[in-house]
């Protein structure tokens, strides 16, 4: 599956992931209404307004961006029928031709990393039949557990050529309370980081990358320049671009010098850009319309930080 | 909530949480076979044939137990149907009076932390409406992205009378990759610990033990005597209890000398136990019987060793 984001990320122009993670405030008033008024103020009204939403933004960027990252929770926090809108979401994204970053961090012991695995990544078996439940084509993992957590991940991405991409050093400003923590005068990131480096040699595409990837905050680029060195075969998911104030400048050390190696999430900043003053003229009618605004402007600050 | 676990723990002298994981292999062909048979070989069927297998469970212990674990993994590798059934288990369980430890493992930055805590322990608000998603009692949180993924909980839980268990050490093998690394000269596990304790100050129950609880698992009891001293007002939540090698006699090092401080899960123990030769006798349509019978031993395996 790298090898497949690798020739997206080429065929765009692109090392760009819009962050799927929508919450109601984010959504224009045209959408509520109309949702509301079909099913009240409901979690399926919620969960249809969110579907809604996405689907203008994907429209109106799909071919310029070569993957999503819907974030769960957003979904999660809608019930079942929110996440029957991830479902329809991820569906949606892979008709139109996107890689699927399911934003899960899930993580527990062996035959439990198992069944989440078979969930994001993989196939259950229901009698003779077999079903793919939610089918992304990567997943976020964290680490926390050690091995045996992760491996079963690995074991169902080798059987359905899908991919993840393992927290090392995460965007928010805690994440060195534990992350930073020096052990053998190392952080804790970097040992981690030598184990995703240790699991991706066991999965490598023909890219030169492999199907086990990292997430590393942009909001931390010295860091991000070190890990870079320890995984050379990982890409890096990066998170934390514009609203936590990672910028492009911030993002060269995460690149290898071949221009690959990274890509870039913006969330907020590309699917609520109607809400700011930069995209306001579009209004909130021309939400998708601002997003593709943002995802241009962000193709082009990026693109000239790596040069 | 913790006040309310203790009183069901004293109420039934058990302390005692029943792992509700089901694998399809768990469940006799009587209870498969009228699923199938009225779903075909489907992700509904499998989800129905989950919940009956639950709800037989939960009648014949639920007299016996003060609460109930069920690990969403287990429910979402079948998809939406499978956390359809999810939802059924919590609310049946609530019904009849258990509380239910939702073993989510969630843990993200703080906005998205927040997410999933209104999903598990929380409300969504929709217009004018207020809705609590999945409605557990307790979750299980992830520590790795530090304070900011986790006091997200922490508020979700001082507004609902909600808890959480973080994890601490894992009761997997490989949990010690990273959990036991030495950070001035304490491993990690220690130093999620302290966090653990310092969380937990803020949310103390009248019972003196803190809505911020932690898991420890069984397979490692003189890092859980370590860790009962390091979080003395925590709660452990100890799993790996038979399956996974724990005993009863290894479990008094969780428990304080009140007799109180730690309810032990058991998972396939319980809830597969008519697949033992122990409780063979009980046969596939007696398997709720079995389940009973095993929770009748553990009860006495644990009374036994904490006296």
């Amino acid at each position: 599956m790298i090898d497949q984001l690798i020739a997206a990320i080429k065929k765009t122009n692109a090392p760009i992931v819009v962050g799927l993670d929508p919450q109601l405030g984010f959504v224009p008033d045209f959408i509520l209404k109309k949702a509301y008024a079909e099913k009240g103020e409901t979690l399926e009204a919620a969960a249809d307004a969110i579907f809604e939403f996405n689907k203008g933004i994907v429209d109106a960027t799909y071919d310029l961006i070569p993957a999503v990252k819907p974030q769960v929770a957003m979904y999660e926090q809608f019930g079942i029928p929110g996440l029957i809108a991830f479902k329809k979401t991820v569906d949606y994204c892979h008709e139109k031709g996107l890689v699927v970053i399911g934003d899960v961090k899930r993580g527990d012991i062996g035959s439990t990393s198992g069944a989440y695995a078979r969930a994001h990544l993989g196939k259950i078996e229901v009698g003779d039949k077999s079903y793919a439940p939610f089918d992304e084509d990567f997943a976020t993992v964290n680490p926390y557990l050690g091995s045996d957590g992760v491996r079963p991940f690995m074991d169902v991405c080798k059987e359905n050529n899908k991919g993840i991409f393992v927290l090392v050093k995460t965007s928010n400003p805690s994440s060195g309370e534990f992350q930073d923590r020096i052990i053998d005068g190392k952080p804790l990131y970097e040992i981690v980081g030598a184990k995703v480096d240790e699991w991706g040699s066991e999965l490598m595409g023909r890219s030169g990358y492999s199907e086990v990837g990292a997430v590393v905050g942009a909001t931390y680029p010295e860091m991000g320049a070190k890990l870079r060195k320890i995984m050379p075969h990982a890409f890096i998911l990066v998170p934390g671009y514009g609203a936590q104030g990672g910028r492009g400048k911030d993002l060269t050390a995460f690149f290898n010098e071949d221009g690959l190696g990274a890509i870039v999430n913006s969330s907020r900043g590309i699917i609520a850009a109607w809400k700011k003053d930069e995209y306001a003229k579009f209004g909130p009618e021309g939400y998708a319309d601002a997003s593709r605004a943002a995802v241009i402007d962000m193709q082009k600050d990026i693109a000239e930080a790596i040069g």
